[in-house]
Parts: C-alpha cells; sequence; structure tokens
C-alpha cells in the first residue's frame, strides 16, 4: 500500500465532523479536531488521528461527555482549581489555559488545576498557547496506572508527561514535550499499527515481564530508574490529589475508580514581563539556542537538537507535503466514517 | 584508619563556627551549617560539609558574599524576584521560601526567582520548608555549564537539580529531589574522596571522552538522553533568563560571566488548603505510600521504595548513631579549622 498523505485542514475538517456526529458541539469537535492534527502536523502521531478510535469508544461508553459542564470551584487571582466534568482535554485545557494566562497577566502567574479531564491530546499544545502571550507554560497530566514504579513488576504510576515552553525571538520557541515512560503509549499504539516490535526496556507485559511485542505491552517502563519514577509519583499529587481526586490509589489499595478516561492536570502560566524585560528574554533564548546547537557533538551525532526542533521540521515539512497516515490509522479512520455517516475526505477513499 | 562518626550538633556547631570565622553572621554561618548537615543526617554527603573546604574557597575569591544585602525587585501578591547580591544560598533561600509560603498562605501560590544565589546545598531543604506549613514546595536551579546536552561531547547546560515534596499524614513527606545528570557533581567529589571509580554513563573527561576516574571527570551526562538534557534546559529558562541573568550563554556565545559560583533558582509553594482539605490530601498521601510500596517487586528488589524513603531512614540511623564522615573530608575540615583558628570538636582531633 503506498504511503497516504492528507493536507491537515481537510484532515482536520474530517476529524471534526465524526466528533460532532459523535454528540459534541461544532465548537468543541473542532477543538478537539484541531488539537489532534497539530500533534500530527509536528510528527506526534502517537497524539494524532490515531487516537480517533479510542476516543469514539470512550465517548460511547461515556467516559467524554458531550454535554460537560465545564466549571470554576475554587479561585484566587492566581490558581483555580477547575472541575472538567469529562469534557473533551483540548476543550477544558485551553480554556484552563487561557484562565491561568489571564491570572499571569494581572498577577506574574496562573496556575489552574483540572480535574476530570479526559484525554489532552499533545500537552506540548497548552505551554504553546502561553508562549504566544509573551509567557512561559507549562503542563503536566495523571491518570490511573499504566506504568511500573522502580523496583516494581506492576503498574503503580501513571507515565505522566510534563510539558514547557519559552518564547524565543528569531528561533522557533523552545518546547519540550515528554512523557516519564521510555515512550508514551501511544508509540506503542502507533507500532501495532505499523506491525513493528517496540525496543526493549519499553515495555512490561501483564505478568510483569519485559517484551518487544507491541500487542503483549501492558505496563510502560520509566525512564533513568528511580528519577522519572519519582516524578510520575509527584505529578499525581500536584495534579490529582491537589483536585481531590487520586486516579491511582483506586487501583492501588482499592476505593470508587475515576471515571473510564478520567484525568486531572495543572497548566501554569509565568508572566515573563512581571519578572524581566521580554525583549531580553527572547533575545537569551536566542543566544541559548545557538549556544547549544554550536557545541561540538558526540560520535554518532551529526547536530545537536534542541527542544521542539525535531517537531517543527516536521510541521515545515507536513504543511507543505500533507500529513501521512499509516494503514491502521487510516483503516480506523475508515471505519469511524462509515460508522457515524461522515463523508470521507479524497485522500483517504479507498 | 576506622571509621569516624560525629554527633550532627556538635558537627553543626562546628561547621557554624568555620563559617562565621570566615566572616558571616552568625545566624547565616548557623543557617548555612544547619542546611549542610541536614543533608548529611539524610545520608546526601555530596550535599553536606564536604562542601566546606569549596564554600571557603568561594569566599576567598569573592564568589559567596559575607555582607550581601538581599533585597526583593520585583513582586506581586503570587510572585517575586529576589537579589541575592551572592548570599550563602541556604540564607537567601529560605528567605525566598519563606517569601513563597507567606504567598501561597494569601493567594494559593507562591512562585519565587532568585538571581545570584550561590551554592544551595540540598535542594530538598526548601520544599520540606513548605510541607511544614501543609503546602507543596517546588525548588530548582541552573548554573554555569558542567554537562554535556544529549548530542554533544561538551558541556552547554548545566545537571539543574528539581526537588519536590508534599506532606502526608502518618508517612513522613514524599520529597523528590533528583539531579538532571545521572549523579550529582558532589557524587562525583564523594568519590574523589573516598578513592573510588565513578560507574560508567556519569561523565565524560576534559576532551569529551567517557571515563570512570573521578579526578579526570569534567563534564557529567544527562539521565534519559535527551529528557533530562532538555529539562536542564528548561530549568535555565525558568531560573537564569527570567531572572535577566543567563549563566549557560556566557560560557558558548561569549559575554559576561557571572560573579564566581553564582547561580539561579526558583522556589515555590502551593498551598493545599486553596484547593482542597488539608486531611483529605494527607490521608490521600498516605493511601498512595501504602500503595505503592505494596506492589510486586521486579527481579532484584527486594521491596518498593518511595522519594525520600531511603533518606529518612538513614537519618534516623545518623540521629542515633552520628554522621560518618569519610577521610578526605575529614582532612578538609581539619585545615580548615587549622586556617582559621575554630576548636575542632572531640570527634574530629587526629
Amino acid at each position: 500500500m503506498p504511503e497516504i498523505r492528507i493536507d491537515s485542514q481537510s484532515l482536520e475538517a474530517f476529524v471534526a465532523a465524526i466528533f460532532e456526529r459523535a454528540g459534541f458541539s461544532a465548537e468543541d469537535a473542532s477543538t478537539e479536531a484541531h488539537v489532534l492534527v497539530w500533534a500530527n502536523l509536528r510528527g506526534v502521531d502517537s497524539h494524532g488521528v490515531l487516537r480517533v478510535r479510542q476516543y469514539l469508544a470512550n465517548i460511547r461508553r461515556g467516559g467524554m461527555n458531550p454535554h460537560a459542564r465545564i466549571r470554576v470551584e475554587r479561585e484566587t487571582p492566581a490558581i483555580a482549581l477547575v472541575e472538567a466534568d469529562c469534557a473533551f482535554g483540548p476543550v477544558v485545557t485551553t480554556y484552563a489555559m487561557n484562565l491561568a494566562i489571564e491570572k499571569a497577566r494581572q498577577i506574574g502567574i496562573g496556575w489552574v488545576v483540572i480535574r476530570n479531564t479526559t484525554h489532552q491530546g499533545c500537552m506540548a499544545y497548552y505551554p504553546m498557547m502561553a508562549v504566544e502571550q509573551d509567557m512561559a507554560g507549562l503542563a503536566l497530566v495523571c491518570n490511573p496506572p499504566n506504568m511500573a514504579p522502580y523496583g516494581a513488576r506492576a503498574a503503580g504510576v501513571h507515565n505522566s508527561p510534563l510539558a514547557i515552553a519559552v518564547p524565543a525571538q528569531c528561533h522557533d520557541p523552545l518546547v519540550l514535550d515528554m512523557a516519564t515512560s521510555m515512550a508514551a503509549f501511544g508509540k506503542v499504539n502507533l507500532a501495532q499499527d505499523k506491525g513493528i516490535p517496540i525496543p526493549e526496556g519499553w515495555a512490561l507485559d501483564a505478568e510483569g515481564n519485559p517484551t518487544t511485542d507491541p500487542n503483549q505491552a501492558r505496563i510502560l517502563l520509566p525512564f533513568g530508574g528511580y528519577k522519572a519514577s519519582s516524578l510520575a509519583l509527584m505529578f499525581e499529587t500536584l495534579s490529582s490529589v491537589m483536585a481531590g481526586n487520586g486516579v491511582l490509589t483506586p487501583f492501588l489499595v482499592g476505593g470508587d475508580k475515576p471515571r473510564p478516561g478520567a484525568q486531572n492536570s495543572v497548566v501554569a502560566a509565568i508572566n515573563i514581563a512581571a519578572f524581566t524585560e521580554v525583549p531580553a528574554f527572547k533575545a537569551e533564548i536566542d543566544r541559548l539556542i545557538e549556544g547549544i546547537k554550536g557545541l561540538p557533538t558526540a560520535e554518532g551525532f551529526s547536530e545537536v537538537l534542541v527542544p521542539g526542533e525535531i517537531e517543527n521540521r516536521v510541521r515545515a515539512e507536513r504543511s507543505a507535503q500533507g500529513v501521512p497516515l499509516p494503514e491502521g490509522t487510516v483503516a480506523n479512520l475508515r471505519e469511524a466514517a462509515r460508522e457515524l455517516g461522515v463523508e470521507l475526505p479524497a485522500a483517504l477513499l479507498p
């Protein structure tokens, strides 16, 4: 089968139509589709339209709520606690980040904890919202156990990702988006769709034994041993426990399980202008990027990359050439279109 | 030579006397000694009194300022920028964390950037101050390059540490304190003092080649490849660049070098009560600890540890049995006592 490529606008409109047909408002469907395709454009296919199948299943079983009532439960000029009511992750998270940005504009920082969001897509998207307002942005998340803590052979923490971004002047923003596992589960899903094995050290099977078969992988492994394992645990405390909605303990020591797919998150914006001069900040980020890229390379490397650089290159290429989709993802999208009666875009016709 | 142990009170009083004789006020000397011995008590010897020699050298060359004028340069009810004027790290950082705690008490969060601090000792100390006030605490730091970014064979980032702590009810607090390198440089110093090699993957020599000789080690290596390497870079942006005092670029692309030993930092406190009920938060941390520790162990592990657990065990043992000091550290402390005319405590007499 030849590689299928589709322009991002057509893909986004198609995915929005699917979500609208699945019960979401046009606006919410469009936000969700936008964040998914944003990930594909940047080459983060594990967090792109690959997820549509999983989201539709979660909508059907009541995990993602098309009629969510998003509300601010607690608030000061600097912080807020937002109940997401299982809204689409991008819908509530853009709402929360906008709230954080407004607070940061007034008082220097906005720190917003989100309870009961659903999968948020590519976490880098939210700090990048802050960057567009000349702020530093941060986002982290926790949901039920899928990763073995260091020293354990069963899941106990989530491979909670962290994203941080800051603006530059002449260069693209620096944007870090990393899971605390060796790789995100979406990358395991992608290996399934591509029919290729996963590297050693990524995952354990259901019995807690190491595996390279993406179809047997059930439990992720942390990077850096106890370090990322501990980070993941601390992210649960800053998001879920702070929201009064622990999502690890119900699976560890019993208690009410969270709604399917529910997760908790923190988004924060730090207003650069509250601390220093914005042009000087951005110019220094430029110098930092140039300095890092000017270092002599280690054996086996042709260049030193800065956070977000690969993604920005892919974005340039895919914006011009279209988003490539693996066979499995295309098959799932076609099935979703058939089930929901949505017209396929030309590029995805069989 | 038999192992030398000294009770923590005697060690702290002795080290405080040394710093006072080196020109600091009794209060500042005492704060510095307290934070160093706190690290020794928890087994973090790399950040304990091992550092006295290095600090004395830095005081002599004007890097650490006995007469620092600590001042708040910018402030809102939620954030502050503190100029440390090269004060002792623990002196300005406890000041800044107390400021963050007061802000968090009023408005939910306090986020304080510190410019021109000096070595802060064991970073876990500061989040633990927040924990004592029923808050979550966070601290991070950046100083000049000592670690090779992923893909480089020269130093370009600092092995910036991050510490996060939250309170529990029946258990000790969860406290993560990790460098972004495989190991902190203090652990390399400790290997020098002990006369043992360092593990592979910890460091490069001055030419950028891998080494296991602690005396040849010049450049640290990040854990988790690009992940911790990128974290370290982002920490520079949130601390130094936010403070208008970049400490990486002067060594990468030229410009004014920071004062010797100067570094920049962020400390933050998040008031649990602004988000949720404190007793419920602490009870959930207890359940989390019990859940993680109850997981089946991986091969080669006899138990699953939570962040801070090892340190708390060591603290219990050393509080009772005294702090063990390696030969090299004892020799350096004796020399400092001789030079400054401070009486040696009985346990350290030759």
